[in-house]
């Protein structure tokens, strides 16, 4: 039975959602508290994470309230770093196989997922004349990772915690043509990642992720697009 | 038992080093294959890693020669994914921790190696007008993870495995004033690193880790001066 849990995360950040999906898989009891990133409370840096960025867990120690973080609890911060620890704190849920191979597909995956896809994502969503083609390939680079059925090693696990924020946001970005790329072009890109044959093995996955509890029950896709709508105001368009 | 394992690596990479410390505190029987990382053989990016980089780990299969790898074994790439599947490979030889905590603790170790200690490294000595206090600053901040005695989370852990190979590399450089800074500097760095009591930690660590027979027995001073003077022959210096 672990130690009480408490999550410092913020419902915009994908590195935050990280760590919400795989305490939800693993039905974690844990106390939340919500950073506003844009007004950091005085105590966080100096008493949670002194990168001052969410996520982070404190782990342990007395019974207090969040804003109130005991010099006894643990800190942890990095959301890969975290995803791993659920993993191993709540070993029956299975967030990571026991096969040593798997768990080394499952660590490669996430690995490409922030070298690959999230560079794309971030290049054409927040930067002018970022690339559609380069944001393509990385979605298709992930793709040819995925087993034939199921999730990134079969059964769902950490790899796929660490990839499912930044396709949600993604989606919500192109949907709303909120982001650096031509005005009109963001339900373009989205209509073909979503109906193209050369997706479909991440249009399937898509739906298998984006249908578990771990994510509708932490996803709120209006409180990301009012969230996108205000972080990408200020990026000059085409 | 883990099957066969065949280690592609090179000497002189910081990358592939992990994963040969790995191995030899695991006493992992393996087969290795030197790739000449400026004349990589043609089956290697199709046969082994597509990202034609090392270190890679085939795993698995017939018993073949390691320049004709099968397309039956299992092939493993990125260091730190290496790290952690030869860890999970060989459990009894405690290359990480059971404990969740101390493993989390040992990912964030490895993730500031790669973020701060890494980056300040090749800014120094890779670029011309590198900041030595840069360098010195991110060796405190991972310094300032150490617990007082032993290694990163106590006991040896593939944390150092992570770390060690660019400390080495760094020294090397440093002794031999190989890289962008100005001419001298290199030594004197070396001086306050080594001596210097901002630093008595670290120099209790790098004795601790450098003793080692996983790293005598893996670690070729003489071949990485050679290959680090090739490499850093071309560096416009002050």
């Amino acid at each position: 039975m672990p130690d009480s849990i408490t999550l410092y995360t913020a419902k915009i950040c994908p590195y935050a959602h990280r760590v919400e999906l795989a305490l939800a898989e693993a039905k974690a009891d844990f106390k939340r508290f919500d950073v506003d990133l844009k007004n950091k409370p005085e105590w966080y840096a100096p008493k949670v994470n002194p990168a001052s960025k969410v996520p982070a867990i404190a782990y342990g120690g007395p019974d207090v309230p969040p804003d109130q973080p005991s010099p006894e609890s643990i800190k942890i911060a990095e959301s890969l770093v975290l995803i791993e620890f659920v993993a191993d704190l709540f070993p029956s849920a299975n967030l990571l196989p026991t096969d040593p191979v798997l768990r080394a597909k499952a660590r490669f995956f996430y690995d490409a997922v922030g070298n690959k896809f999230n560079s794309a994502y971030f290049n054409y969503v927040l930067k002018p004349g970022g690339s559609q083609e380069a944001l393509f390939k990385a979605t298709e680079d992930l793709q040819a990772l995925l087993p034939p059925t199921g999730f990134a090693v079969g059964e769902w696990s950490i790899a796929d915690a660490a990839w499912t924020p930044f396709i949600a946001r993604l989606f919500v970005a192109l949907e709303n043509d909120l982001g650096g790329y031509t005005v009109g072009e963001g339900p373009k890109s989205l209509q073909v990642l979503l109906n193209d044959t050369r997706f479909a093995r991440f249009q399937q996955y898509w739906k298998d992720v984006s249908a578990r509890t771990s994510f509708t029950s932490t996803f709120d896709k209006q409180l990301i697009k009012e969230g996108l709508s205000k972080r990408f105001a200020d990026i000059q368009r085409a």
